[in-house]
């Protein structure tokens, strides 16, 4: 990407504005998330009971939506808090975590997909497949080893990303070993990241968090937005794995993770992001 | 304060005794609370199903009721479990994380102090102006920063503390940059702490969990305790910030933050608290 | 044991075949859970919806019902996702937290474990005698002093821990200072461990996770399996304590044990389990 001081801008923007993010999010890695959104400057809250949910996301300025644990009272939140989160013009996000795991993951996924206005998809490949009514392929909660992109097939998984983001009407940000950010007719492949990021749970249900505090300080610039969360968690997650010693592992890299998000800044960003634009 | 061996006595006591505190909590901070709670020499359970909650505060000594991911049933078991615990002469804590930011959550926090003689309020100053029925200024689970407790509104403050444990006949523990520890006729300042405190989640939440097992272990002298628990947090707050090295951030905070709650004792406690006497 | 091979074939068959495990968690230590399987090389799901868990555990290898936060929702997805696992010959461990603190929790676990075929009981002394129809003397979620395996009482122990195994069929892998396996027939004890592990909450849920991992992968020598598992946590432990420093405490403990169990192979685990075989 020849531009890449937007990426600054909008990570300075989520640091000064502390946008307030509601998170309907799985009980597995929510502690994580919270974290996360306070490392970068921005606010959590967290609810998912349907008579609380219109209050809470009303005073927030951003949604993010994760499936991750869901059941039947969340899943009434999850529309309760997505229609007036429309209705107010915050930018929705939905991870949805297993979506072609399980019919219940899958249609949940679908149906809020069909009526919410959401801005944002970020999944991984296997998730973003069964969005589009792909084979079932997912293998639990991690990618099918089919599905992750790669250089060989990052010319098709490119289209499949600007498809999905036609069809829905959603940025998609499928992320992997390498991430793909897409709109219906531009994308930008990012080669930010770590394969330590795999081995942690919740990497990325917090980027899902993130791009929704990035998506309310970039709101005049979507794509870009997507672009900064996508490259910070990947810079994040660089800057963890260099921190590693010899007996440390993956509870020591969730901590270091953590603190490289609250580390990174605009400056940082704008110098490490990876961002090639694909289409 | 003059005497502060009485805080050494209450901190040696929670060690010795290893009271057991029954949380209804929120899952978002809920691992930390455990910890944290470990980490002080007390022993955590939780349990939020109506049907279980009686048994399980029966075997207990305290009980904290957080409202930070309150639900239908949850509530239904913060009231079953407060009413149980009240029989039995247990030290209830409220935490109403959120209450002004939510209909429900303003209402069941206000309810649970009108129907069960709650021991302790734990929040920061908008939680607790939402319950003494002030306006709506909650920003999400974090202070307003109108409400921040500052050496220029303390003794507005302080008053403040007084009146909602007049009200409520209730300990008020309302903290921030300065903490307030408060009943009807009295008041006490604590300066420990750290600003990045606010930085992680739960700090808040682990404090509440804290009261709880303070308050068994120093029943007789309630005021007294609820002054060694907020300055023993102040005071991890503090050890923890001095660990921080230039790589870390929240992530590792966290960590630190726990790792200083299990390292303090008795006296530790009476040489850094930091409490005046201010009504 | 005279031959330690079979642990380290079965401990490097979890890193190589990566089992995919569901697992009905608490919402206090699930995300350790989580990052402890990742950690030995499996991959974690958790789901507790009723409409959600047949499909997630028709996917996955193996299934751990955890019961720490039991509800009615969930309460009725362990029966429902363990019928399916046991029509699929799935290993399901069972960890009874809190069997004998509460009515419901005893119910419950009693009830699991006569219509499911439960592979392995996974518990401290006070669960398990729980779960036997003993007296009620759980302590919330820790074990009873009086019911602490000690070199002292280890006989009498091993012979309840067979019984147990004989009347439920099951695999009781009873853990403590001293960890029990056994079956109907035969049993040995595991010296392995850290009295840190009891200061951090999770460590015994982690295990259970654990267990169903290497149940997967060591299905034809589940007995074996269930030793690697044990012997695996306990060497994990023993590892963590060994990296903490003065300043270090339960924060840290809990990221060290994580790290541990990413660090070992099976070499090493053939090398430090320290296992007799005692009946």
């Amino acid at each position: 990407m020849k531009n890449t001081s937007i990426l600054k801008i909008v990570m300075n923007a989520v640091r000064e504005t502390k946008p307030l993010i509601h998170s309907i999010s799985n009980y597995v890695t929510v502690n994580d998330c919270a974290n996360a959104l306070l490392g970068i400057g921005a606010s959590p809250i967290m609810s998912d009971e349907p008579e609380d949910v219109l209050d809470i996301t009303s005073i927030c300025g951003g949604l993010t939506i994760n499936i991750g644990t869901l059941n039947t009272r969340s899943i009434e939140a999850m529309f309760t808090a997505g229609k007036r989160s429309a209705e107010l013009g915050h930018p929705i996000i939905l991870d949805p975590v297993g979506a072609g795991a399980s019919v219940l993951r899958t249609r949940t996924a679908s149906d809020l997909l069909d009526q919410l206005s959401v801005t944002v998809i970020r999944g991984n490949m296997s998730e973003a497949k069964a969005l589009a009514g792909g084979a079932w392929t997912t293998r639990g909660v991690d990618v099918c080893s089919d599905d992750v992109v790669t250089e060989e097939n990052l010319t098709e998984s490119v289209r499949f990303a600007c498809e999905l983001a036609a069809t829905t009407n959603a940025i998609a940000a499928i992320t992997g070993p390498i991430d793909i950010v897409a709109d219906a007719s531009s994308a930008y492949a990012i080669r930010n990241g770590s394969p330590l990021q795999e081995r942690i749970t919740g990497a990325g249900c917090m980027l899902s968090c993130m791009c929704a505090a990035f998506a309310v300080a970039g709101k005049d610039f979507l794509i870009e937005a997507m672009l900064a969360a996508v490259a910070a968690m990947g810079l994040a997650g660089q800057q963890a794995e260099k921190r590693m010693t010899q007996s440390d592992g993956n509870g020591s890299y969730r901590t270091y993770l953590l603190d490289a998000l609250y580390q990174l800044d605009g400056d940082a960003l704008e110098v490490g992001a990876k961002i090639e634009k694909v289409r």
